[in-house]
């Protein structure tokens, strides 16, 4: 180990067989946790070429046990890198489901100010999120999708490393963060990945640059394993919707679904299930793929498809008629305007932030959520809003302290006397043959 | 931890506070390994500020007891950074002490390819090398000089520090090294430093570049910290004495001391024991010194301050008069020329493991040595040897094989048909205002 970490040290590539046989003996427990964090720190300074960032993340992958989908044929993942308000698992997945893709998505847990599809849908009764990879396979053949939560056997060099990582100060370089996300994206057994780059304040990579060289990394990791791969970068100066909680944005999924509301959320959901089809190749491009999952909310088969699942994961599916049946919190709090201006940002990081201190989140991974407990923002940016107008609902269980979380949500919130300039919404795109870019 | 880490990763300089909380936080364990190698690691990349690595070689140095030698004056301790057949220590403390200067020297145990003069001392019968810090002080008094080995309480940040460096591939880092020997120099309470820092193969800096830089570095700490120091550049691509053992070495010394040899050994001891005579004010210029300590061997008082040391630290002090009162190896093996022509250069590093072989050294800190192996060279690089002539003379005990141990030094020893350039002895002089080189 020591002569592969002075190689490193060296700025000399690992060959494959090198990066497989120390993360496995790092899984064993052979190589100490001080030489792989002086691993991890000399490739952070040194980098890695994309063969060995392809050769960590195999071997990552293959850590432990890896989920086998050759049953439902191509199945699609769909990955965020992390958002706040940012339900668009709930709404692409049935998209694409409808339109005949089998989509095998394992999501996270909320931690810290990002919310977790793990814990939205556990507001919903009876739903199970933790399904064995039986489990898993027979839901993704009876509903066309599944999504289930994190499995501890699978990636445990990723779990261990992470660890590691977080606390070596090694948590911010490129290789490291691309080869993390893909290791446990091709363990779970998909053959073809879309990936959601958040570019912005309380993104992981906060400017467009790096997120392009992060996305271009991801896909070229998804290439080199054999997986179709095609990664959007998509704004996240903004909450997608306009609910941050669980069952809140249960519901809010469901209303846009049926065809109820629009916004950023329904927009970058259809983009991401349009590339879903595409790279499954139901679709023979995007666009052809974008028509057909906005047919797919007009006839009703994208609500049906959530349904299904809800249903074949053992939740009530009576929710998708009846969303008063998910948890509801017992107060409710307006929020106003302390003054008139135009709704500018919102500090997507400190909404989060309001939102766990409501009950909605955790702050450590042992804490318990409060299912009912979130915010509805009544106002996006470009909005004109008048001094003493709503700007929000607090939704929190009764022995919540709401006032904290409301000073924290209107500093989140940025004013002035001109309305901002808009901003696209998806600000570049990156396949295996090419990188687009929609913004300077 | 995670943000000094991130600091440095971003190549920011630590504060003498941040510097000082980190290194006791590790000694007193609340600090893990896995943060301190990543730390390590970052310093590797990063490098550190003159001021930085002060910082670092204080907090260590500071970190366990430290000898207060007050009582003595300006005592004098001069290091090597490490060589084959380096017995100066042998020879310049006691013609420092003979001019009138106080050394309080540390030395340690040989390991490898290096001997150390701790176990070459002990094998004069009765010799105790392990002194306290009253007693130290006390042999200091009492003979003008004291030579002991590493105390367990002196700088435990630098025992724990190495012990991971030397498993993380960060053991060749100018900065680190530095603060390493500077921080026992330090805590061993000598109020002046003469370096003999090794140039060459086998050295822990094989080119005269990065020999400057660490000795500029050492120096510039040195003087941070208060202490007079100089250092000089000494070739190691030759062995500077001819005896490579522990018995043989001391034997090697007394001869020297009573004027009876000449070479390298002397020359080089002379230098140094000059620079002791400066740097604590003794002398007024190395020259003036140069002449002190000469004079030392010619009237006896050399000599008679290595009697008085060994006295006063419990030896037998009848060796100096009669050497074969010190261990003799029962089997001795001479190695002759296999082919005629002029000698041009050792390998240093092969001779030290061919001792080692012999019984003279160890290879791991727990081995056992035998004090009468070793080899006693019959030639020096520059000489024309005819086939067949006698080369070296093998020492050891009667359980050895002494065939591979002759063969490497046959291969250690490089033969030419003309006689080889000579190599300056010292190769550069590195005070607190000027670096001189006298190579290119």
């Amino acid at each position: 180990m020591v002569d592969l970490i002075l190689k490193k040290r060296r700025a000399q590539a690992l060959s494959a067989a090198e990066t497989e046989w120390w993360v496995n003996a790092f899984v064993r427990g052979e190589v100490p946790d001080y030489q792989a964090s002086a691993m991890l720190m000399a490739i952070c300074f040194s980098g890695m070429s994309s063969e060995e960032t392809v050769a960590l993340t195999l071997a990552m992958a293959h850590s432990g046990a890896c989920i086998d989908l050759a049953e439902v044929g191509v199945a699609v993942d769909k990955h965020s890198t992390g958002g706040v308000g940012d339900s668009t698992t709930l709404v692409c997945a049935p998209l694409a489901a409808a339109c005949g893709a089998r989509v095998a998505k394992i999501s996270g847990r909320g931690l810290g100010h990002t919310g977790g599809t793990v814990d939205k849908l556990e507001s919903i009764p009876g739903f199970n999120a933790a399904l064995s990879p039986d489990e898993f396979v027979k839901a993704i053949k009876r509903a066309g999708l599944a999504i289930t939560g994190p499995s501890a056997e699978l990636v445990p060099a990723d779990k261990m490393l992470y660890a590691l990582r977080d606390v070596t100060a090694t948590v911010d370089c490129i290789p490291l963060i691309a080869s993390s996300i893909m290791s446990k994206k091709i363990a779970a057994g998909a053959g073809a990945i879309v990936l959601d780059v958040k570019v912005g304040n309380g993104a992981i990579m906060p400017d467009i640059d790096r997120a392009i060289l992060l996305a271009e990394q991801m896909v070229a990791i998804g290439q080199g394993a054999g997986r179709e791969t095609v990664a959007l970068l998509s704004d996240m100066d903004q909450p997608l919707g306009l609910s941050v909680g669980n069952s809140l944005d249960i519901a809010e999924a469901i209303r846009i679904l049926r065809g109820e509301e629009s916004g950023p959320l329904l927009e970058l959901s259809l983009l991401l299930a349009a590339e879903m089809l595409a790279v499954t190749g139901i679709a023979h491009t995007q666009r052809e793929g974008l028509s057909r999952v906005k047919d797919a909310v007009a006839n009703g088969t994208a609500l049906a498809a959530f349904r299904a699942m809800v249903e074949a994961q053992g939740g009530d599916p009576q929710v998708v008629e009846n969303p008063s049946l998910l948890p509801a919190a017992p107060r409710r709090e307006t929020v106003c305007a302390l003054e008139a201006g135009w709704l500018l940002r919102c500090d997507t990081v400190a909404i989060g932030q309001a939102a766990v201190l409501l009950g909605a989140g955790r702050t450590r991974k042992e804490d318990p959520i409060d299912p009912s407990a979130g915010i509805v923002l009544l106002r996006r940016p470009g909005d004109r809003v008048e001094a003493g107008e709503p700007l929000a609902v607090l939704h929190a269980g009764e022995e919540t302290n709401m006032q904290e979380a409301a000073a924290l949500l209107l500093r989140s919130l940025h004013f002035g006397p001109a309305p901002p300039v808009a901003r696209p919404l998806v600000q570049g795109r990156v396949t295996a043959s090419a990188t687009e870019r929609f913004v300077e």
